[in-house]
């Protein structure tokens, strides 16, 4: 054992430190399935050893990867063998809800999921919310500023971050823990931590901005049948609802018509002949009022031809199961298998088309390929799943090429929300000017210049770059 | 004329540049008052011309103070002789309105109310307002993070811009303009030009999200006698309103006397004799429904005796009468007079009683000094207007003190909208640890480090400081 571990035992205390076997058998991806090839797993338990940690670390130039949750999907928290890990999981602390200001203040290690539980307890709402509930850490949601279900009506966890204690690549402390809404005393230095995939500091605490409990939920599923009509009719919803909309999922037809067709798990609230679905969400704080509003508000857009047909829910049951056909990922990776999923973000004018050219391109290339289309559209964000019957390497990146080359051109966005971390890092040039990362690049250097957080993800540093 | 100037007009031609008189006229603070100290006003009509006099300033080692509508409240943009300013007056123009995105690509130079008039003609909302619509920037607003009437609802600036195209210290141009809401592909880089005052690069053009232009406005004036019950009449309205709550305007007693009393200029919709007296509106997309929903918010207030009394506008005049209370600053600064005007942010339970402190020590003091107090409470932000019955800078020196003191030990924030500039700096060791400082003065050094952009503003650049 080398002495910088030894050092850091004197800090974290034996039960902080897992070497050996407990590491090997340790996951640092998505889904688990271990082999964490880190030296070691260091477990702090308080900022203050987050410091320590680092600040050994950085003397000793050791390379530190961050793990939170590990729902990520994009290799973010992957470690090389020279590598140490450093976990939060031991970093669960809550404050109680403020119920007056309504802000809760979390260690790093927080699942989501006790964050909804907490606030929930208060009469209050946490809106941030993603299928890794559960798993994924409030550090982990910050550090790739996590998006999720109702960033329509919230926005991502950059929206609902007030405050955030993080530990620099040298072990400095910058406790910005403030709690309230406005702030404008020199540069928001929360923003450099959020999204930044552990690149740039260690996020160990965070102070969450909370909402009123909605009181009334009214959801519909409807059919579409121009994709035109989409982008007007989530604009006269958005309308008419006040800005209550709380979601706006789209499903072009050849997704729904694989979840809720023959072998499907689901019944089929529509039938699927349609062109595009969408599940049409608004929360409030009136029952009667809010119901005869969403009514409205899709009578409206009947009457101007938006969309076709509807089925409004009834029960919470009923709404359970529009959300389960919506949600059925791991339906649809069974049936495309092996599955490639993209995550990424466009003008919705340009959608159409670049779901057409993506499929011409696939189709080219792989005649008995299968993609299915789905997403966030009032985000201007979607999802493809795309099978080419193989996980070749070769094959992926050939896939991977046609899909950010095609968004390239049309300005989009290679991750809306998934980040860059290992795995998209040689298509970020697709997004990011010359200039960009060249910014990312002075950032990197200026908080980090011995390059010991994180290293290699999201772009590989200038300095260490072959030339 | 020296050799730099002579570059400049090379670059921007010379209806580009005002010399002497032409300089000396202009002012640099508000009220406008002439008195500009700058060797120059540059005035570049293009990205490509802001970056190429950048280039030259920086090669010089020129220093730079950006002028955007001059309306900054802490001498963000003040000038001295040393330096040129570069003024985005002439930098105006406007793309039209995405109406399916809903966003608008603007330059720097675009006054506010431009962009709200573009909006609505576009059958949208651009959220974000303030009383100086008519004459601040896009620019001016990105660099200070401007806050305004409807942050409750729709936040800061921050919170609306998807995309900026800045340009660096040394001429590099940024362009990210991406028109959308997710993007996580690595470090957001436009958060660093957010109010940063023009410390960090020069933001040139903007991507702004757009809204649905509400259809229902109701607005109502309520009384409550009690400080706790603020906070819990703001909950139980969000809550019951569902997220539609769009202001929540709190003025003490003394700020509703004076407007309301005698010598006021205004009617008195409810009498003066209440503790706390709150303007709340909401806004939505169903007329009807809405009008229903806030009458029964309100009628749930009353039921829970959190307010005593209370007036529903009935028209659009009854809710400008309500307004022009509320924002009749002018009334009130002639009254206290010369007035002294402070914008802070604390925890809603800290506010009652730091207030009680503050004006304890200024009566002790200055036995015959007043003071009133209203603001956003819904975003832990207040306002203070003061005098002493002096001008005199050891007063000023003197008031400032007891006031960020008293807040310094409550966690509170120097400054909730209006940023830092000149006038506030000595004060912001406040708010911010030395850790904190220490790292803006690392992303300065980083992004700047010949120190030429709108030096001294926010801090002195530690490199320059005296030891």
């Amino acid at each position: 054992m080398n002495d910088l571990i030894l050092n850091i035992i004197n800090v974290v205390g034996s039960a902080g430190v897992l070497l050996g076997e407990d590491v090997k058998n340790r996951s640092d991806s998505w889904p688990p399935m271990g082999g964490c090839q880190a030296k070691a797993i260091i477990r702090p338990v308080s900022t203050r050893e987050v410091s320590e940690v680092l600040k050994l670390c950085h003397a000793a130039g050791q390379a530190v990867v961050t793990h939170g949750g590990l729902t990520g999907l994009v290799g973010g928290a992957r470690a090389g063998q020279d590598e140490i890990v450093l976990s939060l999981e031991r970093m669960k602390g809550l404050e109680p809800v403020d119920t007056i200001n309504r802000t809760i203040t979390v260690d790093a290690g927080v699942p989501l999921q006790m964050v909804h539980e907490a606030a929930e307890d208060a009469g209050l709402l946490f809106p941030l919310d993603l299928g890794a509930r559960g798993s994924c850490t409030i550090g982990g949601n910050i550090a790739t500023n996590a998006g999720g279900n109702s960033v329509i009506r919230y926005g991502m966890i950059r929206d609902q971050l007030l405050g955030v204690e993080a530990v620099l690549a040298d072990g400095t402390i910058i406790s910005s823990l403030g709690a309230v809404i406005k702030n404008n005393t020199g540069y928001d230095l929360k923003q450099l931590f959020i999204g930044s995939e552990g690149t740039l500091g260690i996020v160990t605490r965070a102070v969450l901005r909370l909402r009123p409990l909605p009181r009334s939920c009214n959801t519909a599923l409807v059919a579409i049948e121009d994709f035109d009509l989409l982008g007007r009719f989530l604009g006269k919803m958005d309308e008419a609802l006040g800005g209550t909309l709380s979601a706006f999922e789209v499903m072009w037809n050849d997704f729904y018509q694989l979840i809720v067709g023959e072998g499907g798990r689901h019944g089929q609230p529509l039938k699927p002949s349609h062109r595009f679905y969408v599940l049409v969400e608004s929360t409030g704080g009136h029952e009667e009022g809010d119901k005869a509003r969403f009514e409205s508000a899709l009578e409206e857009a009947f009457g101007s031809e938006l969309i076709v047909d509807a089925v409004i829910t009834q029960s919470k049951q009923q709404r359970e199961n529009l959300w389960a056909i919506r949600d059925d990922i791991e339906g649809l990776t069974k049936m495309l298998f092996p599955p490639l999923v993209f995550d990424i973000s466009l003008g919705i004018q340009q959608m159409d088309d670049y779901v057409f050219e993506v499929r011409e391109q696939l189709t080219e290339r792989w005649p008995d390929s299968r993609m299915v289309v789905f997403g966030h559209l009032g985000d201007g964000n979607i999802h493809l799943v795309i099978t080419v019957g193989s996980h070749d390497p070769d094959e992926v990146h050939a896939v991977e090429t046609i899909i950010y080359e095609a968004l390239g051109r049309r300005q989009g966005v290679i991750s809306a929300e998934h980040g860059i971390g290992l795995d998209k890092r040689d298509f970020l040039k697709h997004s990011r000017s010359p200039n960009e990362m060249a910014l990312m690049n002075t950032l990197k250097q200026a908080l980090d210049p011995k390059g010991i957080l994180n290293p290699g993800k999201i772009f590989v540093n200038q300095k260490d770059a072959p030339s």
